[in-house]
């Protein structure tokens, strides 16, 4: 199966390239939330955290650090930055070559985000119990 | 100024911890999207990316993918997962010590996003056009 990304970064389709390192490959997304939205994709296809090298994941990291400096000191608006990254269906990805977006903000924009979070803060006890949990799984 | 995250990093104020090393603490959100939700943050104040060390931003990051990778293998719902960092308060920052978010994901819970991203592809000369301010930024 073909990979936008992967034909991205073999050259085979056009990208407008921000920003290169050996593993790293970033450029504007064509579907922009806002001018100058960036994404960060490692050059080796993984399709999403799982299969992703972590020391490639860091460096996205750093390259995506770096854009969002960039984006602030362009003449682009630029008054904040997300960085959001989707793994899986169930968290909006539709690329399947993971991407770590950069996205400059400003105050009347039309990106919104409509979280779901409790107004009431979640009891100590249930967060210490779910923290367990992850730490139980954190070692394998 | 009292910084809640920073009396997290110092013990005065609780968290449920779920990863720490020299430089990183990754405790369980107090107002979760799902349970699960975990934010990660520098143990030395940061505001935003802008003052933020790019070793410890990518330590982060290292410590969200590990964070990420242990909740889907917990018994918590977690089919996807959103990393998603606010920088600046037209990026819907609240708390000013800048932390990135691991948002376990599943089909029909309540998070949502808009993005207003356009349907039509930029033209690529708009999009040339962009990645050549950001990358003439890129250098400072």
């Amino acid at each position: 199966m073909s990979c936008p990304f992967c034909d991205i970064v073999s050259g085979q389709l056009p990208a407008s390239v921000v920003a290169t390192t050996d593993r790293v490959l970033a450029f504007s997304d064509i579907h922009p939330v806002n001018p100058g939205h960036v994404l960060v994709v490692p050059a080796a296809h993984a399709t999403g955290l799982e299969d992703l090298d972590p020391d490639v994941g860091a460096e996205m990291f750093r390259v995506a650090h770096r854009v969002a400096g960039a984006l602030r000191r362009t003449d682009l608006r630029c008054e904040g930055v997300n960085l959001f990254l989707s793994d899986g269906e169930a968290a909006f990805q539709e690329v399947f070559h993971v991407h770590l977006h950069v996205i400059p903000r400003y105050r009347g924009d039309r990106f919104r985000l409509s979280s779901g979070r409790s107004r009431k803060p979640t009891a100590r006890a249930d967060l210490d119990d779910v923290a367990e949990r992850i730490r139980e799984r954190l070692g394998s």
